[in-house]
Order: C-alpha cells, then structure tokens, then sequence
C-alpha cells in the first residue's frame, strides 16, 4: 500500500511500533466503544448516543468523523428529509472491531461482574488467528 | 471467581460491558505499551523506561503500581544493593498481551509504514481464539 493513499493516516507518527500507532490513531476510550457499538450492530446517530457509558455529543460527532477520515468507518444517508446518516464499519474497521471482540473475552474472563449486554452483529467475512508467538 | 477478592478491580464502573471495563481498567496509551514491552521481553525500569514513545518517569512509576494493583504485573527484586525490581506479567497479563498481538497485526495490515520493533519474548501458554461471532 503506498503511504500516499493512507487515508489521513500519513500523519507524524512518534514510533514506527503498530500497536503504538494504533492506539495513536483509535486508542482513546470513545473511539473503541463506538467500533465496538458499530461491531454491535449499532449503525445511527441516535442508537450509537444510546451507550450505558453515556458519550457526550460533541465527543460522539468529532470521533465519527475521526473514524471516518481514518478510513474505519463510512456514512451513508438513509433518509431525506430531514437528512441522516448511518454508520457502518468498513473491512478494516470490522477487522479492528474484531479485535475487540478479544478484548471482550479479556474482559469477561478477567473482571468480575462484567457482561455482555448484546451479541456481534453479523459473523465477519474472516477469522483473526490470536497466538502467542505469530 | 468472588468479587471481593477481585484485586482492586472490584470499583465503581461506569457500565457491566467487558470491554468498556477493560479500557477503563487498563485503557490509557501508556498502560497497553507497557504491557505490550513486558509481553515482548522488557523487565526492568530502566527498560521500560526506554521505549521509542518516549514514557516520561512519573507515568512510569504511576503506570507499573496500577498494573500491580490490576493484578496484571508482579514485581520481585532482582538486585539488593540497591535494591531494584523487575516487572513481569501475570497470566491474566500475559492474557492481555496476546490480545495486544492482534492489535500489532491489525497495524501492521492497516498502518502504511508500520513494523514491529521487537519478537514476542516467549511463546505464552495458550492460545486465544478470536473469531467474528463467538
């Protein structure tokens, strides 16, 4: 892939490390809840407001349109008048969504209390292998 | 697993969602690249002190006590005189860690210029399956 076409990921980057960079581009907490809701199935403005974890708007507007300008997520208008939009993710942001569903086992396994409250949308198109050694 | 014995995880948590409590729990920049340079290998201060991001030393300090306390690292001197300490993961750490992987992978894929600085440390124990629905 030729860094010219990155999206706006060509950005300055502080480290070469790809979990760095990832973190660097999607690693705040309200960014990952929303590829987790969209992973969810979650796919309006309204629904993805909808989050026990409560997103402020400002924030819910600003990091869709980060996830959108770094090629995860794309919007489509459903309806006309007066104009909105849906959310879905695209293959990448499915595969990053896909991640988190590791995230999710982590979490379940390791926290006491914790649940989750719905089931992943849609099986994705490809299976993440997760190992120790790659 | 009670929750009364949940290390110091058993706080007060904005939402039942695993992965909303993982990011809570651990989801800061810092803390996931501390736990990604115990995965591959780093161990003491002076190592994870010397990382391409650049961690400055009271985040340091403050980031190893909350890992400590998660229950994700344990610490054991490694020197008397004066006495140092080294870091190492748990196996929930551990656990943690070869989610981090998959995030290393996912950068990789989708983050033009990107590369791995370093192996992972060790083979863990157990692999952990990451699929699209389960």
């Amino acid at each position: 892939m030729n860094a010219r076409k990155a999206d706006k990921t060509d950005k300055a980057w502080r480290s070469v490390c790809p979990i760095a960079r990832t973190l660097e581009l999607v690693g705040d907490k309200w960014s990952l809840l929303l590829i987790r809701d969209m992973r969810f199935g979650k796919r309006t403005y309204g629904e993805l407001l909808d989050s026990p974890e409560g997103i402020p708007t400002n924030i819910l507007a600003d990091r869709l349109k980060r996830l959108e300008e770094a090629g995860l997520a794309v919007r489509s208008e459903y309806q006309d008048r007066p104009v909105r939009y849906a959310y879905t993710l695209t293959e990448k942001g499915q595969d990053l969504g896909n991640v988190l569903l590791a995230l999710k086992r982590w979490g379940e396994a390791n926290i006491p209390g914790s649940r989750a409250l719905r089931q992943p949308a849609a099986p994705s198109r490809r299976k993440v292998s997760v190992s120790g050694t790659k």
